[in-house]
Order: structure tokens, then sequence, then C-alpha cells
């Protein structure tokens, strides 16, 4: 069973937001540990797990303005070679879209040891909001993430199969780029987009669109998440009733086969 | 607290092999449905979290040969309209790579209520393990994931902070065409390629090598993973030694300033 070590940095994933999303491991690590250095977005409900350590918000909107990334390093460098156990606790995954690289580098060149515990990147978590499919055999077969406006770069993709879905984090309150980069890959006016506000946690909001409509959108509270793609298209009705009646035949002839 | 509830079908990632990397959320479902049916690649220590369920395997490499896809779909169904609460337990998580689709598809055919949990997909247990991130703004700001060595398809990519890290499931046991897709965006020689079998697993094993030779590649026990770019490098030690003198500094100011 996981227990922090003194004079040890652990870079945990706190998961998207929901308290039940953080790994057992990761609630065991903040169960022992001595420090606690989280980003802003980590919620209340996932720090109860940390008492009695102390916790201290790194974050950049956090009332005390300012630490800069090269403070963080120092704080989780300076506390374990005191030490202590430090948990750098990120929200989501913390090798996705947050600064880790940085932070594991400034640790390995003054031989802190380290380890790094996986966390639930919020795409998985908007995804399981939906209850559609980041990949599909049917309709794609990769998907990618990329962060903000700019750098969704691709290049148009010549059959549908091989159209990535698209994940974007931190999109941003204007869409129109975004749009505009999907609409010059030759992408469908009826692509379905979405738009997944604060996933997994008690306000979470979802709101459905198309890409024809994109640039048009309200923004929503952040953290907030797009994703665009064949397979976020919900099921149309008449295959759904095609569906019904095999899968209702299917249930018949198993129960005879397999007896269960 | 979560628990399972009748009639309702949970569709839950395992997480990538380590029992502490599911989520409370899994375990919580896991301690209290009625059956679970489980892929092959879910390892038995997943699988204690279940009792008293009733424990199916229905994976593909199973002792029971051809359990369909169908089969599938008509097992949750049939369970769930007995009246028992019903985990349908994945490896990773259970909307990437997956059949997740056609079962939810198959579920709101027959309005059966269903959920999904998300779990730690093996990407991210994999980058844990390398403790490289997935995207870093200095190296790479995208990140694309693929299964098999079919459509991992991207074009040349002009700027190399463009050039996504990409992440393959299920590589296979030859690497060439991979390697040769690669090659022909125009990636260096140089860029890193590592492969993880069985990430977060007591058997894992990590071996590490360049685009120039990764068609040389020996197969390593599946599931494996494949992953290729410039975030994964490991740091000069010449980088190192500059960057050990400055976050040294950076302790000295910041224990003068911050006071910690």
């Amino acid at each position: 069973m996981t227990i922090a070590h003194p004079g040890t940095v652990y870079l945990v994933g706190a998961g998207p937001g929901d308290p039940e999303l953080l790994t057992l491991k990761a609630a065991r690590l903040l169960a022992t540990a001595d420090v606690v250095l989280h980003d802003d977005l980590v919620p209340p409900a996932i720090l109860t797990h940390a008492t009695p350590a102390l916790i201290i918000n790194v974050g950049k909107r956090c009332g005390r303005k300012n630490i800069s990334q090269d403070q963080i390093n120092a704080m989780m460098i300076d506390e374990a070679r005191r030490g202590l156990s430090v948990i750098r606790l990120k929200s989501g995954d913390p090798l996705i879209f947050g600064r880790a690289g940085e932070e594991i580098d400034a640790l390995r060149a003054v031989a802190i040891p380290f380890e790094v515990v996986p966390g639930i990147t919020a795409a998985f978590a908007a995804a399981a909001a939906l209850r559609r499919p980041l990949t599909d055999r049917r309709h794609a077969s990769r998907v990618s993430f990329s962060a903000g406006h700019h750098a969704l770069g691709s290049s148009p993709e010549p059959a549908s199969l091989a159209a990535p879905t698209r994940v974007v984090y931190m999109p941003g309150r204007d869409l129109t780029p975004i749009a505009a980069q999907l609409r010059s890959e030759g992408l469908p006016a009826d692509l379905p987009c979405v738009i997944v506000s604060r996933a997994s946690q008690p306000d979470q909001q979802i709101v459905r669109t198309t890409l024809s409509h994109l640039d048009r959108f309200a923004p929503l509270p952040a953290p907030g998440i797009l994703l665009a793609g064949e397979s976020l298209r919900e099921t149309r009705t008449g295959e759904l009733e095609a569906l019904a009646e095999y899968v209702t035949e299917s249930v018949v002839n198993q129960s005879q086969s397999v007896g269960l």
C-alpha cells in the first residue's frame, strides 16, 4: 500500500474535479504526505483527503499573486531537502498541458527523488459525461488533444474514418478560430461539437452543437473542454429502433446458448 | 458515496493494471455491484475489489472462446433487466480503443439506464513510468492517440513545436510500418521513441530508442504502447548542470522571499 516517503516529491494527478475520480494511490499519498502544493483548479473536496498535511495553493489565480514556475520548483525542492514528503497536486493528469516537464527537469537537476502518479484528465471525464466514445472503430480511429485555439493544427484528412476526434483543452471564449480551422480541413457543417464546462463537477454543463454553429457559442465557466468528431454523434432514432430489435433478439439467442 | 444501483449498467475503466490506479468510484462500484463482466486484460488483483459479485470474464482470450460483442451486449442487458447492477469493466478507460460505442448504442436501444466511469488509460500510465510529459510548451503542444500500425496518419508538420507526441496503442510486433510512416512525415532520425510493456504492472518493461532504430525492435509482452516525440527526450547532461545551478539559486532567493 502506497505511503508518501520522506524527501520525495510526488507529481500527482487530482483528476477532473469529482473527488471520487481520485485514484486510490493519490488518496493514500494525500493521506500520508507532509506538504501539498496544489493548483487553483483542484477543488476543496479533494484537499480534505490531505489532512493533516500543510496545504499550499500555488495556483495562478490564488490570492497570493505571482508565484512563478521557478518559485514552485524551488518550493518543492526546498521542502524535500528538509526531509518532508511533498505532493505537487495538479488537476487532471500531471503530464498533459501542465508544466510537469519543467518541474521534472528541475527535480532531476538537483537529484531529488520523485514519482509521477497519473490522474483522469478532463477529456475522459467529458466523454464519460457525454456517454460517447472518443474513438470508435466505425467512425474515428484516432483522437488528438491540443490546448487553446492555436496548435489545433492538422491537415485535411481524406477518409472519414481517418478524421480524428479533436479535443481542445481551454478553448477560450471565442471559438471562431477553432471553427475556421476545422472548416478549412474540410470537416462537414454537421460535425458534432460539444463543450463540456467543469466536467465531473456538480455544476457541470454540456452544450451540444455542430461545426456550422460553433462560432456562435456563448462562453461557459472555466475549465471548459471542446470535443469535435463523428464518434460524438448521438445515434439517430431510426438506427436505435433497428438496433433495439436486433439486440432483443440477441438476448433471446444468447440466453439459450450461454445459459445466463 | 457511490453505490451500484439495481437494473443499471456501469461502463467502468479499470485503469492500466496497477490496482492502486483504480478510482475511488470504480472501487466503490465494484464493492457493491451484483455482476462484473470484465475484459481479459483486467488483472486478478483488481477483481478482488469485486467480491461478492458474480465475476465473468468476457475477454477474447479467455478459455470460453467466441464470446462476441453481440453476446456481451446481450449479457449486460439481460442481467440489468433481471434487476441486477452490472459493471462492464474495461482495462484503461472505457471510451478509447474499446467497443464502448457499440455497447452504449445497444444499451440506449433498449433504454437500460447506464453510466460511464472513466479510468486511467495506458498512455498516462506509460508517461508516468517514463516520468516524461506527453505535451510540453517547449517541445510539443499536442498529443495524438491511435491504435495498431494503421491509422497513425497525419501529415508532415512544418514546425517542430507543432509536431504532436504520438501514442500508438497495441503497435503490434512489427514496428516497420510505424517507423516508415514517422520517417515519411519528416521526423528526425533521433526522435525519441519508447515502448512501454505492461505499464504500471509489476512486470512493466521500458525500452528507449530513436526513430532510426525503431524497426529493429524485439517485441515485448502485451499490452504494449509506443510513444514518440520530442517531449520524451531525456534532458541532456549539460542542460541539467546549468539548470542545477539556476534552481539552487532560486531556492535561496525563494526561501528569503516566501519564507518557507
